[in-house]
């Protein structure tokens, strides 16, 4: 038919391998350290909190991995996910771009997260453990964990950050409806919870403070594990079947990507599209270009330092070398709750620093702007974290066509935003702004930083 | 791979035609009325709410009616939907029943909808149309034609019956996302809700009263038409795109339906997947049974009468015969809101009447319960309408359990439940109560049919 947009793989294209990025760079990332003896961790220190399998997944440098029977069995519900070519978009915006976006929001959960969420679960229960404790900002991380859950008969506790708990009551309701228990961030359930309330008893919470909890009650009970939804090697790698499939969709499509457009928060839908290219690009084939869009209320990667911090507010992680705006920094209270993470993933700012990847900040009206463009185009309601690769997708189109160039334009639609819907009320009822942080916050969490006080 | 479940076909399978059932059916269904002649309406009668190419499908008795190639274009965004074996489901119930359901939950409204809303939006912007005025319960309706409206540049406006509009604000944000314009129904904008809102200011609405304001929109200005999501003819034909492809996917499965679950509302999605298999049935196929199942609180099929009634409030619309509770019934505020209508579709009507079908009626609670289980599994949270289909599903499983005998049962998941987290957050919190109708409210109603009247 003429026009395509839509390009289909049928399920035996599922990729058998999930691809690690690490085999392909010209130098590793550099390793994660004990904060206590600043000296690289060990297996056995994380064992506490992850099974064995992930730890080896962590820190492998094999180019590929093989993905689970069971695990690649679930996958087939939603995958392989279509890319579509933005057609109504390009004709709105009167480009002569070729936009394609692939979409994760068809999986159960509605984004990407399913893909590693299955994946841990299966992990876990492979290695018998019965309970895993977990943190949620905007809540698609732990919905979709709490499916995970269901599937593999473990119990989900899911710590959601507080502001984003009291935006979204349908968001937790999907997690309730899995059968996970969901609780407010800080909560009175981990000294690290109680320790913040003490402080400051209506805080808003933030991505940090969850982790701590979460990965305060894994560390305390032996049946239970900790998963986190992004940030770390293991949850990048499994990410990788959506630019893998990406991948074998240009090649039906007979065109190829100039420019790759992901947002970011953790990093892991980032990096679940992008790396593939990137590394098709470093074994000598062609030259992407590749922009990460942040919010501009949390801006690690254009605002960060590039340095050793906690990977949590308490201080229970391990220190990994990453773009950051120090751990004890609480981004304000902004809609795409999925980006309020004061670090970058290890990996992702690894690439950056390699000069593999560019970074954008952008400001949330501008992002919900674009995403009702794209929603009146193609139906699709985005998430207001989605929305940020939707701009930053949008920006380059009528860059191209003020250069009267045309460039095929690849975005990554992480998800999809009913469960957000609150966040367009607002934005329509004119009520949402482009919040800011404190400098003088960041600047004192940039100050307190554990490789610059060592330094 | 082993255990197969999902079956998909590529986009060369989108059906070339809608399906008409009347082609196949040993009698006619009865003719519509005009209320002050009591003679068959004429197609000029229908011209002032809706463009002449609708009516002549209203009243085709052929049995393929061609889609035309800007719908097709558009439908290829989402079809062929999937169809899906309920394996993990399956295991939960320990049945020995094969389990299919077809998910329609995939379109950017997130139900069967646009199937009918592309269509109708494209026949109307080829009649010149401007604007059309609707009427939406739940919403996935009014969302769906927003989303078409949108494609298609044409103004939408919805009335949305009141107890929904309150319930759901997420729905109508949805439908602000595409660009409609909403307003709780009964409004005070048109004649006929000023009429209800004087009689009762607080009055929760039904859909009855929201066609007769959107009717009568259309009806008064020259380039405004009107658009129903259910109930009539041409509605239900462009549904029928489900049972094809369901067709053609038992081919992929090496299997074949030996009962088929709907839930009826107005009959749009149940007509759709089972039509086909019934048509086939007529021209000597292998023969199905049928289960129509409704909400126990506005049973038209089970506890209505077969007679000639209004489709609307006010009484604006013509005579159909159908199985009514009256069209001064309203129904009580439960949450299946897409089912809160007090007649059936004729064509369904008429094909019960054929006794090609059987009906049963469900309490909410139970349909709910249904709906997690079926999350628990399978990890896609219906709608509160679909959950009847899914309890009815459920309930034909358990019986094959207690008999000892496998049969395959297929169900049409007619969309997610993402915008009516409210039904399942109370549902949770045990405020979910099995409402019932008034009965002295339904057989005054009964009493009051026309056609009872005039007999």
């Amino acid at each position: 038919m003429k026009d395509t947009i839509k390009f289909v793989l049928d399920e035996s294209r599922i990729p058998r391998y999930w691809y690690n990025i690490v085999a392909d760079l010209p130098s590793p990332p550099p390793p994660v350290l004990h904060p206590g003896t600043m000296k690289p961790v060990g297996p056995g220190d994380l064992a506490p909190i992850f099974p064995m399998s992930l730890i080896a997944q962590e820190v492998t440098a094999e180019r590929e991995v093989e993905i689970p029977g069971p695990v690649r069995d679930i996958y087939r519900q939603w995958r392989p996910t279509a890319l579509f070519r933005a057609r109504r978009l390009e004709q709105a915006l009167e480009t002569p771009a070729r936009i394609y976006y692939k979409y994760e929001g068809v999986s159960p959960a509605g984004s990407h997260k399913p893909n590693t969420a299955v994946a841990q679960a299966y992990y876990n229960r492979e290695a018998g453990v019965k309970r895993i404790a977990t943190e949620t900002g905007a809540g698609q991380w732990g919905s979709s964990l709490a499916f995970a859950g269901a599937l593999f008969g473990i119990e989900v506790q899911v710590f959601m950050v507080r502001v984003s708990y009291d935006q979204k009551p349908y968001r937790r309701a999907l997690m309730e409806a899995y059968g996970a228990r969901c609780v407010p961030s800080p909560s009175t359930e981990t000294q690290s919870g109680r320790a913040v309330l003490a402080k400051d008893a209506r805080h808003p919470g933030s991505l940090g403070i969850a982790i701590s909890e979460a990965v305060e009650v894994a560390a305390s009970r032996e049946d239970t594990k900790y998963a986190l939804g992004s940030v770390l090697n293991h949850v990048l790698l499994h990410q990788t079947v959506i630019g893998q499939e990406a991948l074998a969709q240009f090649d039906l499509a007979g065109d190829y990507p100039d420019v790759i457009v992901g947002c970011t928060g953790g990093g892991s839908n980032f990096a679940g599209i992008v790396f593939p290219f990137l590394g098709a690009q470093l074994r000598g084939g062609r030259k992407v270009r590749v922009v990460a869009i942040e919010p501009a209320a949390c801006p690690s990667l254009t605002r960060g330092k590039y340095a050793y911090d906690f990977g949590d507010t308490a201080h229970l992680t391990p220190l990994a070398k990453m773009h950051t705006l120090g751990s004890t920094f609480t981004p304000p209270g902004f809609h795409a709750g999925g980006l309020r993470y004061h670090g970058m993933a290890p990996l992702v700012s690894h690439v950056k620093e390699l000069g593999l990847i560019e970074a954008g900040a952008r400001e949330q009206t501008k992002c919900f702007e674009a995403g009702v463009r794209f929603a009146r185009a193609e139906g699709i309601v985005p998430a207001p974290e989605a929305n940020h690769a939707v701009l930053g997708a949008i920006d380059e189109a009528l860059r191209c066509r003020e250069e009267g160039v045309s460039r095929a334009i690849l975005f990554n639609l992480c998800g999809h935003g009913h469960f957000d819907m609150q966040a367009y009320i607002d934005y329509f009822a004119g009520k949402l702004t482009d919040q800011q942080y404190d400098e003088a916050e960041l600047a004192m969490a940039l100050a307190g930083l554990p490789s610059v006080r060592a330094a």
